[in-house]
């Protein structure tokens, strides 16, 4: 081979379109978590470093609502703390409860038997949250070592509800819980110690608005045990947390390089999240979220979810018979440069999937999406009011 | 738990201490690929990112000098791509043979042993190189199905020469190959295709100066056949290529979200190695680094490798008897707020490593480096004649 054959290639200058992402992740990054994110590297054992270690360590057991020591931000995005959480805490021959209520019960299914472990099922629709009823049918029948559920399902748009019922039902068969809070934290009411949970993890780029690549996990006393007391080693070195306390807990020493740039930015938008109090963010996605929901609903548009497990930071709108889904959201992308999302799977074609997360949530979003939406809809035969829409959804807003 | 035991943590602004850094990776990372880390989000679904996608693939592949169409970016730091590489090559039960000379083979050795696979080992000390009659022979005796090196060894500061002697006797003996360039892409002269390697992996926060995050990864179709033809599936579903190739192949379909900012970047870093030209960057470092080397040999200080081996990225300097390397490297840090890096395992203060990765390794760096270096050792009594050193390290590096 010569050296002509590998000529450099001719690549423009970094100029991506201008976004307004209100899809399912990544949402709008603040312009502080931005800027940190162009903050000249230090070592990723500079004491300096070191000592911004457990500041974000901190800032991510506020956020998760829990006093556990083994909380911290795995090296890669939301899938890579969430095979972290299954990869550490499955053993082969392990049973596992997942649900199958949306494509993150499949992933996590996946997940567990890469690890080794057997999965049994904990079924509801698409769409819709897990009964109590149906996870103590399960636990009682197959007495799985864990549980496992989705406490916001971004395919789907279902909050899960009733998530003390849930681990109440599982400590009582001897389980362990995990939660997958990807498009939770930050953004939804969570409270991981109170609640009883064992195990979460989630990502940057959901309600916590920050670029993915560094994503937070947490672990209880009882789950970290069960990591110790592993007769095999966990199948991967990368995501091995009794390798990874080595650098993440007392000693600091060397495991493999930290995403330091990602680690800046998660301490920003965590910082973000401390300034404006956990509790108003919460009150200011249901605000802002209830605000699209309001305004899509007064446009003739009918919610997914019933009101008992909504998802603010996720609104999944029917699409109405007759109108080429697709077709409408590269339609806003295009012409508005607005992302919002359809659905995939047993939803496909069937639902938007809207996002409120984070930065991105706010009452200008809103205000920009619904005329957006109406008018694509319009060009598809579906007649929306839009005044009433804007209407409903200022009102909302406003409470 | 009452609310107040939640208390938002008070931390203040993100403000690093500046850092010159010389050490065995981080390097200091280029403005515009700083820059390029601030740029705000868009979708990774989005039309934009997946023609950004190709054209970082075809950016690696000129840095890579391959044509392997599986030439990706890995979601994590440059362990993730290592594991990524061992995960999808090793199956259980596979004689795997790795080296012995430093630090990151026990890695490699750990990884294949996570993977399943049988591990044999090609001795050499740390600090050297293998030979190609050890590698012979353990080939002969073992049949092992994977070949596994380290390029530039960056706990040891020992360039692999030789390294189409190696491929070729893998061949003879029906092994692939898998080599680390973590410390060398970008850096140090490397061809993956006409050096006949079939998987390379790296990192991106060596000589291709950018934050780690996302890390490259080549295969060409003999390993990707393999892969293809595992009766077992891989033990990680994050680092699944037969998962990945959906988002990374012509589909351009879901699997996790990427790390956008951190592809954003190593698409700049990259065009930065194009528009140097890969041959002149290699130049560069060998040339720099020569000046390093010159000037400390100057001072009086030797180096580890002989010159057959030498590492230009990462150069290791043997500790004069009777100096403390630590308060050596400590005092750089908080003195001069240079990073450099002392040794470990064998090599624990017996040596300095001192990087010249990307955009660290420059003329002014190597000038500023030296004084400071002098002084931390007269001050422990080892005198060193500075002019001298910066007399024959301006002479190398003018060449």
């Amino acid at each position: 081979m010569s050296d002509a054959t590998f000529e450099p290639p001719q690549i423009a200058p970094l100029e991506p379109p201008s976004r307004l992402l209100m899809g399912p992740g990544p949402s709008d990054v603040h312009p502080r978590v931005l800027k940190a994110m162009s903050t000249p590297l230090i070592g990723h054992l500079d004491p300096a470093f070191v000592a911004m270690m457990t500041e974000v360590q901190d800032l991510l057991r506020y956020t998760f609502r829990t006093g556990n020591r083994w909380t911290i931000p795995v090296s890669g995005t939301g899938s890579a703390a969430m095979e972290a959480a299954f990869a550490n805490l499955v053993e082969p021959g392990d049973r596992v409860a997942v649900p199958s209520n949306g494509y993150f019960g499949d992933r996590m299914a996946a997940m567990v038997e890469r690890a080794g472990g057997n999965v049994v099922r904990v079924e509801a629709p698409w769409g819709e949250p897990l009964s109590p009823d149906a996870v103590e049918s399960v636990l009682a029948e197959h007495a799985p070592a864990i549980l496992a559920f989705v406490h916001a399902e971004t395919s789907t748009g279902a909050l899960q509800p009733d998530v003390e019922q849930l681990t109440r039902i599982a400590r009582e068969h001897g389980a362990l819980v995990i939660a997958d809070t990807v498009t939770s934290l930050g953004g939804v009411e969570l409270r991981v110690d109170e609640w009883g949970i064992d195990v979460a993890y989630s990502g940057g780029q959901k309600c916590l608005s920050c670029p993915p690549g560094a994503s937070p996990l947490t672990l209880n006393d009882r789950a970290m045990e069960k990591v110790g007391a592993r007769s095999a080693p966990v199948r991967s070195w990368y995501l091995d947390l009794s390798l990874l306390q080595n650098y993440w807990g007392d000693e600091r020493s060397y495991h493999h390089t930290a995403p330091i740039t990602n680690i800046y930015a998660l301490r920003e938008a965590l910082r973000l999240v401390a300034e404006e109090g956990l509790e108003n963010r919460w009150a200011r996605h249901r605000r802002i979220a209830g605000g699209l929901k309001a305004g899509v609903v007064a446009m003739g548009l009918q919610m997914l979810p019933e009101d008992a497990w909504w998802l603010p930071s996720l609104n999944a709108v029917r699409v109405p018979d007759g109108i080429d889904a697709k077709l409408v959201t590269s339609t806003l992308l295009s012409r508005h440069g607005i992302e919002i999302s359809g659905g995939f799977g047993p939803l496909a074609g069937r639902i938007f999937r809207i996002g409120c997360m984070g930065h991105s949530c706010s009452s200008r979003n809103v205000l920009a999406l619904l005329p957006a939406l109406a008018e694509a809809l319009r060009e598809q035969g579906f007649e929306v009011d839009v005044k009433e829409g804007l209407a409903a959804a200022v009102e909302a807003m406003d409470e």
